[in-house]
């Protein structure tokens, strides 16, 4: 038996002992993890210092470099994390929508875990105590998949997440970390369907796409933000300027920060240059239509592939339109799901496009920075989803557990 | 492009203007296509005995003649199914759970339409009308890849919806129907992510391995069921006797029948008799392990090929147990994780048994063949899922939705 079978299997047989676990129990073991990672954190720092020479030798770029580093201030900010999953609520067993039907029949969905969950992510360590933290307060088991540059970090703050386990007396089990970082295992893994209930990539697109091309295992699909800004003819300029500036340049890596402002045609020779003026100071390169590059004193010409572009940059692009149908139907062809805002005063408009955006949020007269489990009061997010099955936009615990039928009879059978 | 293609696109294209309905011209359309169905019927007839034909000449079993023959009766069964539907609520556009955050915006899930379905069925034409108006009557547009031996039906029957839907003024592409029946076109259809939003497979074993192994878009899993009666120390007699009977019995081809019975050895040597006995007048096959067949008069000794298998038919595993746990662990070791019931009168067995086996719908003393969509109050029923996303049991309406996230702002940025 392989290792990857060995790890999936053993998680496998974990999930109905922490299905049943209790939530006092569970946030003992979270709140202990916590703390021995503080006690371990040197072992992790040195663990974690291995990783980082080989990164700095094979020249990892500046910004993954920085993903993959670990330090005391970081280590506390993942047991405080931890710490904070602590205080959240378990919806695990919970029993909604009970209903009693004509043959009295007691009828109810009880929350339950969704049982193993793979996780498939790069050379970023914090992930592996949050998506542990996040799986074990719903119940579930996890088998983490990291990028293997950030190896023997991950294996030292799994250490001592099994560590924190056993002197729990739980099964160690509850965490899996697959070793092997070939390219083959990683294509088993996501097939794996005999062990695993779901599988949840977290990264970039490249790592995304491969995932749902080659799981059989159901997937959430989390995901890339091309996010758009529509400007309407009845925008407050002020209001608007605000929101595209905190859209764009609030923090310019991340997915929910808008790519793409669309700006009706009314308004674009008075907003325009207003925007221009706004975002110089942060250097935002901006790329219009052939319209817009006419108003600003100094944009770039977009392509077609600008539109479609989610540039993590300070860059954006600006597209004038003549309609609201027309933004909508722009939208709808070059977003990706994700975050979509309409700044207008007007009732219909808004509604409008509220309703006919294809999007997982959809914001009136908001920043798409709002999109976001903790913004959303949800307290923890495993991430974002891009997909409608089971989870769509900030995805909390709720997103980690599924539901069984629970039937209260007393002797019914069909006629 | 080919045809499956342009199907596929023509149906993505259909979604935005078929998520915008509203339920009344939506319920128009299904009462206009169940009366034209009748109208139509002479058609319908004359283009299945085409299929009938075909399927005679290449020896079809008779079982799968019977589902692929349309009379008149069963014409007029599929249009009382399309006029029910139009009798059902339609969830599309509800805003749930709709909070005020300490910012000021209001964040609610509004139901929208999934967008495109595909589904992948066998000779059946009846699906073909039923899916359709399942998909429609939630604002989805549908794809439809029946089995090739019922080609001339389905296209008669699609060809009256798409008549339907033109004299309302409605897109035709709310529905498609791919004609080419090759291995090499289902499994392209499997991977096109770019049109469909969610497959689901309707039909046997095979399909729904194949579909689960081939597809790259995300799937709902329609389940066989190995579904397990567990006759408790504590169970009333009679009680277990009529609900053995009833879920093995009363109809021996569906999923949610009875396939397996397990009982406590501290009532297995009054018990089964009587089983044995209240059995008889069906003929049903019993096949016990060791200690069962020892009681029984006339038991085969089971495999333990007989524990995972579906019989769906007049055939039982039975198993003596020691114990509550040994049951639990037996079930979730063999089930399919559709429907498992207990017999007891015992409060502490009843609940767990509730919390621990892992399956869609669990049962305290009732038929498991109560697992259906319209015996749960949901008016209809595209399957029973067998999985633990989005959907888990029987789905209803709202299985074929998924949301999206409003939220109505007044100038919030993120700080």
């Amino acid at each position: 038996m392989t290792d990857l079978i060995r790890i999936c299997q053993a998680a496998s047989a974990a999930k109905y002992e922490l299905a049943k676990l209790n939530v006092t129990k569970k946030n003992e073991v979270l709140l202990d993890t916590a703390n021995r990672l503080m006690q371990h954190a040197d072992e992790i720092i040195e663990a974690n210092g291995l990783d980082m020479e080989r990164a700095k030798a094979k020249n990892m770029p500046e910004g993954l470099q920085d993903r993959l580093r670990l330090d005391r201030d970081r280590i506390a900010g993942i047991a405080e994390g931890l710490r904070q999953l602590a205080m959240l609520e378990d919806p695990i067993g919970d029993v909604v929508e009970m209903k009693k039907r004509p043959n009295g029949l007691l009828i109810g969905k009880r929350i339950v875990p969704v049982g193993v969950i793979g996780v498939i992510y790069e050379a970023r360590p914090n992930v592996t105590a949050d998506v542990f933290a996040l799986c074990f307060k719903t119940g579930n088991a996890v088998v983490c998949k990291g990028g293997s540059d950030a190896m023997n970090s991950n294996q030292a703050i799994v250490s001592v997440i099994k560590e924190s386990l056993r002197e729990n007396h739980i099964t160690e089990d509850a965490i899996g970390l697959i070793a092997d970082g070939s390219r083959e295992t990683t294509r088993e893994f996501m097939k794996m369907n005999q062990y695993l209930d779901l599988l949840i990539p977290r990264g970039g697109a490249g790592l995304i796409r491969s995932v749902v091309e080659n799981a059989t295992v159901p997937v959430i699909e989390t995901g890339t933000g091309n996010c758009h800004i529509y400007v309407d003819e009845d925008a407050d300029f002020e209001m608007a300027l605000d929101i595209v500036e905190n859209a764009k340049t609030q923090r310019i890596g991340v997915c929910n920060a808008a790519e793409s402002l669309l700006v009706h045609r009314a308004v674009a020779e008075t907003f325009l240059p207003m925007l221009e003026e706004r975002l110089k100071k942060h250097q935002v390169e901006l790329r219009g239509d052939q319209d817009a590059v006419s108003i600003f004193k100094g944009a770039v010409l977009a392509t077609e592939e600008d539109w479609g572009k989610e540039y993590l940059d300070y860059k954006m692009s600006v597209k004038i339109v003549d309609s609201l149908e027309e933004a909508i139907s722009h939208i709808n062809k070059y977003n990706t799901g994700h975050s979509e805002a309409i700044i207008t005063n007007n009732y219909q408009h808004a509604e409008v496009f509220l309703n006919d955006v294809d999007a997982a949020c959809v914001y009136v007269n908001a920043s798409t920075r709002f999109t976001d489990g903790f913004e959303f009061g949800f307290g923890a997010e495993i991430g974002i989803s891009t997909q409608k099955l089971h989870a769509r936009g900030p995805m909390g615990l709720m997103a980690l557990t599924s539901y069984k039928y629970v039937i209260y009879g007393n002797g019914q059978i069909r006629k």
